[in-house]
C-alpha cells in the first residue's frame, strides 16, 4: 500500500473501533510522528466526549492498583474505559523507570474490558506533556468514555500531565506528614479529590485528619467553588474504590453544572500549545544556536548574564526559524 | 547619594566583609535586579575558590536539621561558611512555603558564624535556577569557603537547583521504600552522596540495604569514578554529621584529584547560561506574543498542533527580540 492508503486504512479501521489502531495512533502520538496531527485532525471532531482524569501522587503509593480497581469499577457500570500509564524518561538516566510498569501491566490485574497502555517519552520532558494529551485525544476520538491518566513520580512533568486532565486526582500515602509536605510543595491547588490509599495501614485516621486541616489554609474558594474531598481506600481489596469513583463523579457533574469546565478546558488547551510552541521555539534555537553557545562560553570568564545576553542578542537576529 | 556611588558603597562595603552588603547582593540577585550583573561582574574574579554542596531531598526528612548540623560542624573547623535555604514559589499556589522556612531560620538553631538566608523566588521556577547560583556567586566572592544549598521539596526546578553544585546531597527518610522509589524517579546519577537522616527510626538498616541494591544497578562506571556512598544521620543530636562531612570532603578530593571537577564546571555553567537564554527568549517571544496566542485559540476548534505550528510561524518571523 503506498503511504496514504496505508493512512486511509488505519484510520477506517480506527473508526470501526479497532483496538489495534488506536494503539498504533498512540505509538505514533508517542514516537511525536510528523504525521500524527494530520491524522488526528481528520478524527477531531470526535474529540471532546472523553471524560480525562489524571491520577498521581509520591511514588509508592500503590496508584498503579487503585487505577486498575477505579477501571475495573467504570466498566463494571458499562462505561468504556481506557488507561494511559505515563512512564517519564528520566531526565538523568535516560531510561525508563523499573519495576512497576511490568507488575501494572500483568495479565491478572488487567481485564479485557479495559484498554490500558503504557507510554513512555524518549527525550525531553516537554515531549510527555505533549504526547500524553495528544494520546488521550486519540483515546477520545475512539469513543473512550472514561480515559484515567496515571503517571509515575513526583516530578513538574507529571504534575503538568495530570493536570492538563478534567479532574485531578492526588493519591497519597497513609503516613500523612508526607501528604502535608507534599501540599505545601505546591500541589493544593491542583486537585480535586484526594485520595489516601493503604488506608488499612496504620495512621490513615491521623493523615485524613492532617490533611484536612492542611486544606482549611487553603484560599477560601467563590461561594459553589468546588471542595475536593478526602477519600479512604485498599485499593488490593476494593475497599472506597466505589465512594472515590461516586466522587469522581460528582467532581464531573460540579464541573458542568456550574460551568467551569469549559473555562478549565480552555485553560488547559491554551497551556498546551503555549508549552508546544516554547518547545518548538527552543528546539530551533538550539538547532542553530548550540555552537554559538560553546564558541560564546569559550570566550573567556565572564559572569554568566554576559554570555547569556551576547547569545541571546546573536540567537535572536534571525529568529527561531531562520 | 547618587546610583553610581551607592553602587560604589555597596562593593566597598561587601570587598570589606560587611555581612549587610553580601546579604543586600544577595537580595538583588533574587530580585533580578538589571544591576546585578554589573555588580556581579566588578567582583567576578573572587568567584571559583568556593565549595558549592546542595543538599535536596523529599520534603520531612530533615534536611534544614542536617543542613544546620553540617553548616556548625564546619564552622566548627573553622571553615566560612554559608546556608541558601532555598524556597521556591510554588508554582501553583503562588505563595512561599509555610512552616519550614520559619522554623529553619529561629535563632536557637542558628550560629552567629553561619551566615543564613532563605532565598524565595517569586514568579518563574526558572527564575529560581538562575537566582540560586548567582548567589551562591555572591557568597563565593564574599570569601565564604563552603556554600551549602539547600533545597525544599521535590520539584524538577529544585533538583536543578541542586545539581548546579559540586557536590549533591540526596537526604532520604529511613523508611525506604521512598528512596528506591525516588532514585526511580531519576535521581540516581544526579547525586553524589546520599543521607539516609533520622537513622533512629525503626527501619534505617533495611532502607540502607535497599538502597544500597538499588545504587548497584547504577550503570558501571569507568575505572576510579566516584561511588556515593551513603551514610546514616541523626541530625538532631549529631550522629553522624561527622562522618557525612568526611564524606563531602573525599568527594571535593575526588573531584580535585581525578580532574572531573572543571569538566563538571564547566558543563554547569553551560546548563546555566542555555537556561538564561531560553528564558530570556520566551519572556520575549510571549511579551510579544500573548494577544497572538488568543486569536489563534479562539479562531475555532482545530487540532493543537496546527495552532501551535501556526504560531511558531507567526512568532518566529520577527525573531525574538522585535
Amino acid at each position: 500500500m503506498s503511504g496514504a492508503a496505508k493512512t486511509d486504512d488505519l484510520l477506517a479501521r480506527f473508526r470501526e473501533g479497532d483496538r489495534w489502531a488506536c494503539g498504533r495512533l498512540i505509538t505514533l502520538a508517542e514516537n511525536r510522528d510528523p504525521g500524527f496531527p494530520d491524522l488526528l485532525a481528520q478524527v477531531w471532531d470526535g474529540v471532546g466526549a472523553a471524560w480525562r482524569t489524571g491520577v498521581t501522587g509520591p511514588p509508592g503509593v500503590g496508584k498503579s492498583t487503585l487505577v486498575n480497581a477505579l477501571a475495573g469499577h467504570l466498566a463494571d457500570q458499562g462505561r468504556s474505559v481506557g488507561v494511559l500509564a505515563v512512564d517519564p524518561t528520566s531526565p538523568f538516566s535516560g531510561g525508563a523507570l523499573l519495576g512497576d510498569r511490568i507488575r501494572m501491566t500483568s495479565a491478572e490485574e488487567r481485564r479485557d474490558d479495559v484498554f490500558v497502555r503504557s507510554m513512555a517519552t524518549r527525550g525531553s520532558l516537554g515531549g510527555l506533556a505533549q504526547a500524553a494529551p495528544d494520546a488521550c485525544d486519540v483515546l477520545d476520538a475512539f469513543g473512550t468514555a472514561e480515559v484515567i491518566v496515571e503517571t509515575v513520580g513526583v516530578g513538574q512533568a507529571e504534575w503538568d500531565v495530570a493536570g492538563a486532565c478534567d479532574t485531578v486526582v492526588v493519591v497519597l500515602h497513609p503516613h500523612g506528614g508526607d501528604g502535608v509536605q507534599f501540599l505545601k510543595a505546591g500541589i493544593l491547588e491542583q486537585a480535586d479529590l484526594f485520595v489516601i490509599n493503604k488506608a488499612d495501614l496504620p495512621g490513615a485516621d491521623k493523615a485524613h485528619a492532617e490533611l484536612a486541616d492542611a486544606l482549611s489554609y487553603r484560599a477560601a474558594g467563590s461561594e459553589g467553588a468546588w471542595e475536593p474531598p478526602i477519600l479512604l481506600t485498599v485499593a488490593t481489596d476494593g475497599t472506597g474504590v466505589a465512594e472515590a469513583a461516586s466522587a469522581l463523579e460528582a467532581h464531573r457533574a460540579w464541573l458542568e453544572r456550574s460551568g467551569a469546565k469549559d473555562t478549565a478546558r480552555a485553560a488547559k488547551l491554551e497551556e498546551r500549545v503555549r508549552r508546544g510552541v516554547e518547545e518548538e521555539v527552543l528546539h530551533r534555537l538550539w538547532e542553530r544556536g548550540s555552537a554559538e553557545l560553546h564558541a560564546a562560553l569559550s570566550n573567556g570568564s565572564r559572569v554568566p548574564h554576559a554570555v547569556v545576553d551576547e547569545l541571546v542578542e546573536k540567537l535572536g537576529e534571525g529568529g527561531p526559524q531562520s
